[in-house]
């Protein structure tokens, strides 16, 4: 079984050819030798030490016995290998144990470690984000006993939000806290759902938990976040009592086997102590601000398990024999050929990789762009960016998740038969993949939020930005030779979907709001089609000088001969032929689906709900 | 747990309002009230006996032990009952069992069975497609050694066609048949992915199995066909020796782990002796007689497992509670609402609904086709029938079951973090319905099937019945009250796709063959799409003046008024405001996708080969 990942030479262009590393001070250390060093050890380890941890991970799954999660036990090596490599903290700051490194070129590497197992790099985020919780609102006391131990992987951590009766609404959770003498919280409840919630990969978990003090007010207003760990932290950080988070279950999941999705109970066989983290009522703008973050790492597990299945269904296109060819098939003894020669299976693999190529385009400018709020010269700068990172998020955890399924149910495809079997690899991606649509916010969610938060923030300015990066790569495209077409049509794209969400805004501010909201998601995805054609402008505009450059001509006979000997003129080709595809293609249905926004059909609002159906 | 299948309104709605029963001598014993308790007798077998199957044998799967492989335990006294209903052949003709219903009316039956496990109804569809190849190929000696027993699935039947290098090619098949001296074959070769292949249901299982008799040209015209028992039959109909048609493996498969997909190997083990069915070297033109009603019964399974996470989801969305109203939500003191009251999650019901609604029609319709064949008064009228269940059969199979995993992808978004274990009915049902886009001919395959030959079959004649209905239909329409809007868009959409239709199908017989051939499957999606916009329409027609009738008015607020009072006010209301939403927002994305067929873009033939990206 060939071990694949992600196009490495796709990596590298998007770094070094597209978008550039960030040149600052700040970053000085990440020079591109340097950051092609770090790329090429995260794959690595990606490819030697957690790729083979994924089928194991699927079947073993995780064991619940008497409280204990027994994660799969290949895990435990690969989870030993990644913390030496201090992975976990690669873009945090020195000072707290992490190594600096450009939140973009964390991506890149991220791409082949989570490409390689996504479950088990959950149990890394979720530490991540709980690490990031406490940099962010702890005190001095909560870091020094916990922030870096949590940055470098000794323990784990967690998020615990979700209550049976409390998912998408938040604000109806009932778990409890009650101060205690000694300035604690006992806290008392049950949350489901925790990704990582129990396990035994580290010695201890810290869960950020939150819940409502008692006598708070009702709603998301009342809420408060509290550290818990799994044990009792001594003041010398050696660990004391068993602090009473008992893991009741873990969930049968269609996917993500390797990780333990968790019910824990709080508080209800003995204390649950924890402490405030932040500030009394503040727990849900506190987890807010980590909201980013872990959208953007759901964005990334939907990328890693597409790009993973486009690679492994490009290999079996390659090499598996099927069939004549459709015209050459008809001469006499003509022997059957590789299914890539196939029409129906290029366009198949062309869809993948219009996909695959723009969310890897996508995450990564989200990522830069954390950067340079790092850089900025002013605040306004740094508010800009900022801004654009709030209006890309449910872009690239929405959009890029659903595509995600998408992509991995062309991989299933083009494998036939073999694609609905254990035996090859892009049927657990595919299974894997399903949940990205739904935690860390649903689509659904994150659609209201680009419609309801994001379009209207800051009057409208965010969302500007946002255009006016897509107006200059469409400007600067115009001068390109070869992709004139596409530069024009994704130009009138662009402007006809300013005018849609112009429109829709407007209407989701006025009375008529259940209409709005009904075309949430069917915006949501026009938002990102034509995010995906800007990404592929702007990869083309990126590759045709050199194309032509390499190949002396833009002409496809001349291209295509060359192509075969010239891994840049196959490259670059591929870059100017995977825009078109998707902007002369599928495109245009964005289009299409933009105008029934605008018209606004009411069926959606009006349906009565006695006519959905009966038994 | 709510036992969920299909909408019964529906069910009687298409058999007895949208089409009718088929009016003749031939089926004057299904009367409608005859009809309607088949339905509920399958109802009920399927709730109570079958339903309950379902959850069994997806965790227990198939055990191969020592050859014997062994079906989940709980699916024997399913198959008993199924078999002392004589549902297997309720279809079929008297003279061989069968109970000689109408087609249509027997789909509407199975949509219940097939609803409530597919996997356990595949073991029947195998059976029944293997004995119908008997009725039509077999000898007087063939038939009465075997298809009664078939017929009445007392013995088990399959279909022996792929082999590791022949799968959608398999003219490449290399199971071999050499002649006995007493006119018997004896088989060699091994065969995978047998639906079926093995189990202990039953107490034989007879193969037909696709196999060359040495000299035999190559390619699809030396294949013959063979019945191959696993237990030879003596005279006196007693079984005999074991034929050595060895189970070497199952499958682990995504879904469908009731059923045992097996891999045979045939004469190695000892001699296969099988005997010639139909013709020497026929057995490609003998297997594609069978193969309309095999893919029919696929988009079956499809839209069984579509309508059943429909129905899950909708009574989910009544039932949970979670977050509040959008707009009265607002108001101080307002409580949480089912979540079917927030836009996205209607949006999402509706489409599924839609979907559900249009497949249902389409293959009661298909079926109705067959019946009509059967009753038609002139060779003419038969052919026209015939024709039509030719030109619906690649969108029965291909279009529905492609929108069946978008329908079960729903059906756990719906859910949310619930739809995505084991707990609930969705999650299966989605890793159930990925193989249907596969088996009995790719997707892909369905595709060029309408593309390559149905569209240009008798010089376009039969594709012409297919656009005449649905003309017959918009007419129809014209004259009806309240559907005026959806009735013209329909009318320009088929005159697009009609237009769309000669375009690709002149450019498929030109030299621009791999060009047309590249759009082949966007050509299969905007047919289904249009051809549910047709059903729709034709519902809604069916509906509106009975809304006039039964609410005094079309207009919104006195509908929505009464639907919550009145049955028929909500079921005719939903008619109208699912075809609404259907051609007002989803069907102008498929005329979209008219415009790039057209266009031809070329990147699909073009793109080299080595562009698509290395390691």
């Amino acid at each position: 079984m060939a071990q694949l990942i992600s196009d490495r030479r796709d990596v590298d262009f998007v770094l070094h050819e597209q978008f550039g590393l960030v040149d600052h001070d700040k970053f000085a250390e990440f020079n591109k030798k340097t950051v092609d060093l770090i790329v090429s050890e995260a794959r690595n380890l990606a490819i030697k030490e957690i790729l083979p941890t994924q089928k194991p991970g699927d079947e073993e799954g995780c064991v619940l016995e008497n409280g204990v999660v027994k994660v799969p036990e290949c895990f435990k090596r690969a989870w030993e290998l990644y913390k030496e490599g201090e992975w976990l903290a690669m873009t945090d700051d020195p000072e707290v144990g992490g190594q600096g490194m450009p939140k973009m070129v964390g991506i890149a590497a991220s791409e082949y470690l989570v490409g390689a197992n996504s479950a088990f790099m959950l149990y890394s985020a979720m530490t991540h984000g709980a690490a990031k919780l406490v940099e962010a609102f702890g005190t001095e006391e909560q870091k020094a006993l916990y922030m870096k131990k949590m940055f470098s992987g000794e323990w784990g951590g967690t998020m615990l939000l979700t209550e049976p009766e409390a998912g998408s609404d938040v604000g109806a959770l009932t778990t409890s806290a009650t101060l205690n003498d000694d300035g604690t919280y006992s806290i008392t409840g049950s949350k489901i759902f925790i990704s990582a919630g129990e396990h035994d990969l580290c010695e201890n978990i810290i869960h950020p938990v939150l819940a409502r003090i008692e006598g708070s007010p009702e709603g998301t207003k009342g809420i408060s976040l509290f550290l818990v760990p799994k044990y009792l932290v001594n003041e010398d950080g050696s660990l004391g009592d068993f602090n009473n988070v008992v893991c009741t279950g873990i969930e049968e999941k269609m996917g993500i086997h390797g990780n333990a999705t968790c019910t824990l109970s709080l508080g209800e066989k003995g204390k649950s102590i924890g402490t405030l983290l932040g500030e009394i009522n503040k727990g849900m703008p506190e987890m807010f601000k980590m909201m980013n973050e872990a959208r953007a790492f759901v964005g990334l597990q939907g990328f890693g398990v597409a790009t993973a299945s486009y690679m492994y269904s490009l290999d079996y296109a390659r090499t598996r024999i099927q069939g004549r060819h459709m015209v050459k098939g008809r001469e006499p003894g003509a022997k059957s050929v590789p299914i890539i020669q196939h029409p129906d299976v290029r366009r198949q693999l062309l869809n993948m990789k219009a996909m695959v190529d723009g969310m890897r385009s996508l995450l990564y400018l989200n990522g830069k762009c954390s950067d340079l709020m790092v850089t900025a010269e002013s605040d306004e700068e740094r508010e800009k960016y900022s801004d654009l990172v709030e209006v890309l998020t449910p872009i690239v955890k929405g959009y890029v998740t659903d595509k995600a399924l998408e992509v991995c149910s062309h991989g299933i495809q083009i494998y036939g038969g073999y694609g609905y079997i254990k035996e090859f690899p892009v049927e657990q991606l595919m299974r894997d993949s399903r949940i990205f649509m739904i935690y860390e916010g649903t689509n659904g969610i994150q659609a209201m939020d680009l419609l309801g938060r994001k379009l209207s923030m800051k009057k409208g300015r965010s969302f500007g930005y946002f255009i006016e990066w897509m107006e200059k790569t469409i400007q600067e495209s115009k001068s390109v030779e070869g992709i004139e077409n596409i530069t024009a049509s994704v130009e009138s794209a662009k402007e006809k979907f300013v005018s849609t969400a112009k429109i829709l805004g407007d209407r989701a501010r006025s009375a008529d709001v259940m209409n709005a909201f009904s075309f949430a998601h069917p915006f949501l995805e026009v938002t990102g089609d034509v995010t995906m054609a800007w990404m592929l402008l702007w990869r083309a505009m990126v590759a045709a000088p050199k194309l032509v450059k390499k190949a002396g001509s833009l002409e496809s006979s001349v291209v295509a001969e060359k192509a075969g000997k010239n891994k840049d003129v196959a490259f670059y080709a591929g870059q100017i032929r995977t825009a078109e595809f998707f902007i002369n293609t599928l495109l245009p249905s964005a289009l299409a689906k933009m105008d029934a926004i605008v018209a606004g059909d009411r069926a959606v609002e009006e349906m009565p709900e006695a006519s959905f159906g009966s038994k």
